[in-house]
C-alpha cells in the first residue's frame, strides 16, 4: 500500500524503527526511535554514530517501522502468521543543520512518545545540540504492508476439528516508577493518565 | 554483553525480528519472525524471496531483535530514552535441507509464540514442505545491549523540580477472537490460559 494516511499512521503509532544501511557491502541495522513531521521522517543520534556519519556522506539507508497487532492461529501449522502493520522507507538522509529545526525535532522525538513532555523538561544546551546529530529522510519510496485478518485456510482445512482465530497483542503501559529521590514532585498527569497506550496491571 | 544466556533470553522471548541483508551495496531489510534451537537461529520464507536466495548463495545476514521495555523520562529533554533488550547477529545463513530438522524448525517457529500449538495443528505436507526454505544462522556473532535503569542525568539536572522516573512498557494478549465458524470447537487452554505475554481487558 502507498496511502500516505496509512504510512503515515503507522509511522505515528510506532516506538521503535530499524535502520538499515550498508558499509562495504556489509548490512548493518540498528533499532532507534523516529518521529514524522510532515513529509519527513527524522531519527537523531551521536556525533560518533558511525551509521550516521556515513548517511551523511551519501549511503542510501532502509528503514523498517513494525507495529505487531495479533498472533495468527491457522488450523494448518505452516498458515500460522502475525497481524501486523508495518513500513519501509527508502530514503537517503540529509544532516539537519538548522537550528530550529533541529529543536523541534527533538522537541517531536519526545512527544511522539510521551505526549506532553517536552514543555515540563529542561531544555537542551547548545552545546548539547552541537553533541546531537539529526538527520532526515524524505518519506518518497515507502510503502506498507497490513495483514489484519484471521486465518486463511484451504476449504479442506476448514473443515478439520481445531481451534482457529487471533490472538490480538499490543504493546501496554505499566504504573510509573518515580526515580525523583527526595523531592516532592507530583507524578504529571501526563504520565498518570499515559493515554498512547492501554494501561494493563501485573500482579 | 556476550553472556549466551542473557542473548538467547531475549531471542526465545521476543516475537519480531529484523532481518538485514545488502544486494549490490544497498540494504534490505524484512520484520519476520524466528526460533532458536541450541546455538542456532532459524528463519524461515517463501522460496519465491529474494533475501533467502540471496543468503543461500553467501550474503551474510545482520538479524536485530529488540524488547521494548520502558520509557525512560528524564529531567532534561535530551536524556529521555527507553528501556530495552536488544540483540544484533552478524552470519551467514545456510538453507536447512535436512526433512526432519526442517520440519523441527517450522515446530519450533509456531511453540515459540504459542506453545502448545504444534501438536493440535495440522501437519505439513510434503508439498508445503518443499514449497518453504528454512535457513539457519550460527549463534557466534552476537551481542547483547541492555538498558534497565533510571534515567541517567547531571547532579544539576537531579536538583529540578521536574518528575523523571520509567513508564514500563510490555507486549500484552487480549481476548482470542474465535474465527470457527458453525464448529463447535472449544477454545484450547494454551489459548484460553496464554501465558506468554500477560492479558489486558480494553473497553
Amino acid at each position: 500500500m502507498y496511502d500516505r494516511k496509512v504510512i503515515y499512521d503507522i509511522l505515528d503509532e510506532a516506538m521503535l524503527c530499524h535502520l538499515a544501511i550498508a558499509i562495504d557491502g556489509e548490512p548493518f541495522v540498528l533499532p532507534t526511535i523516529h518521529t514524522r513531521l510532515g513529509d519527513k521522517l527524522y531519527l537523531h543520534g551521536s556525533n560518533q554514530n558511525r551509521l550516521y556519519k556515513k548517511i551523511a556522506d551519501g549511503a542510501t539507508a532502509w528503514l523498517s517501522i513494525t507495529i505487531l497487532e495479533g498472533l495468527v492461529l491457522a488450523r494448518s501449522g505452516l498458515h500460522h502468521s502475525m497481524n501486523y502493520r508495518s513500513v519501509v522507507l527508502f530514503a537517503k538522509g540529509e544532516k539537519v543543520e538548522d537550528r530550529e529545526e533541529k529543536r523541534h525535532v527533538l522537541e517531536a522525538l519526545v512527544e511522539q512518545n510521551v505526549p506532553g513532555r517536552w514543555e515540563d523538561s529542561r531544555q537542551p544546551t547548545e552545546q548539547e545540540l552541537n553533541a546531537t546529530t539529526v538527520t532526515a529522510f524524505p518519506i518518497d519510496d515507502a510503502s506498507a504492508k497490513v495483514r489484519n485478518c484471521p486465518p486463511i485456510e484451504t476449504n479442506a482445512d476448514r473443515e478439520l476439528p481445531i481451534w482457529a482465530g487471533v490472538v490480538p497483542i499490543k504493546l501496554c503501559a505499566q504504573e510509573p516508577i518515580t526515580e525523583t529521590a527526595g523531592l516532592d514532585v507530583p507524578i504529571p498527569a501526563y504520565v498518570c493518565d499515559y493515554e498512547k497506550l492501554p494501561k494493563v496491571s501485573l500482579s
